[in-house]
């Protein structure tokens, strides 16, 4: 079984792509070279590498196109994955409005909500009504849903995207919610984050 | 020099709290005994407990009324610690109208922007010009700081916010800021965060 990467692994490969894709005149790169110049740790460099596009050919490192290409796919920038989020209130629509998903290849498609006014109010954009949940996800193949809902609908909400083939779960809703071991889930607690940035100012 | 706390240590505070609070017909608790109820393991809750309150006395655990109070005292229950956040976009409207902040004791107690037309529109809620934040700060005390503007202004307002003595900084820009080491500084990376559970769901 492979290492699951970490998040700090994935959040590198955004700044390992620029900097590669601003290497026009090479035909190889060396973990040495790219580390030196992102001004990152050497070992950190070729773990990251390794684990995401196996190892290097010893003394010259990665053919520049085919690292470039293996790190782009691993990060599905090439094949976007398309996202639904459930809640049109204001944590809904400013995800939605965020273009910072586009960098990792996650592309979120629609908006949907149980509130007639919201999705009146919103026709220009991808804002559904929750009824054609199941249809959406069906005929795109959504695989990723977002909770933006109140606690009290996001157990239920959660529930609805297991039952629509949905294989990661995020969910803003604070409360922590139940689903099939098969199903990736976190609950990104956003409190718990300012809380903890308080405390270490304040110790 | 002590630890700093874990995010995943505080995060247990409520969960310790919420139960304690409903023991009113106990004068001592154990580790041992919280650990159950709560299903967590023992060794955890003894380390937590440890650091955020000393040890308890041997056999018999901790008098649960100075527990409780140890606890509160520590995630700032009873003395909120205010916060504002510049940007009154969606996501700062979003981060200001969320509730869970108060579990620890956190209370967003303004929010800034620079566009008069989103002023005017919600006078009824606490929307200052950005003009009024040095003042406001100093009037308030304020130590956190939240940015919810867009990437090209962050810095800035980074810069402002340290100069009017905010000590934790929260920014939701997809940019890292710089500031001096004496503050807190966290980026909330969103992108990061979901591109990371759906790889775990792709894997």
């Amino acid at each position: 079984m492979c290492t699951p990467i970490s998040k700090a692994t994935l959040g590198r490969i955004p700044q390992y792509l620029n900097f590669l894709r601003s290497l026009d005149d090479k035909d190889y790169v060396s973990a040495t070279f790219i580390a030196k110049a992102l001004n990152l740790g050497e070992v950190q460099v070729r773990k990251d590498l390794n684990q995401v596009c196996g190892r290097g050919k010893p003394k010259i490192g990665y053919k520049l196109t085919e690292l470039i290409g293996c790190l782009e796919s691993y990060v599905n920038i090439k094949t976007d994955c398309p996202a639904v989020i459930v809640g049109a209130g204001k944590l809904g629509q400013a995800l939605y409005g965020y273009s910072g998903f586009k960098v990792y290849g996650i592309d979120i498609v629609a908006l949907f909500d149980n509130n007639p006014q919201v999705i009146k109010e919103n026709q220009d954009k991808n804002i559904f009504d929750i009824s054609e949940f199941e249809l959406f996800c069906y005929r795109n193949d959504i695989k990723v849903g977002i909770i933006a809902v109140p606690q009290e609908s996001a157990q239920q909400i959660a529930d609805m995207m297991v039952k629509n083939n949905i294989t990661a779960i995020w969910s803003f809703a604070p409360v922590d919610l139940v689903v099939p071991k098969t199903v990736s889930y976190k609950r990104e607690d956003l409190a718990l984050s300012l809380a903890h940035l308080t405390k270490l100012a304040q110790d």
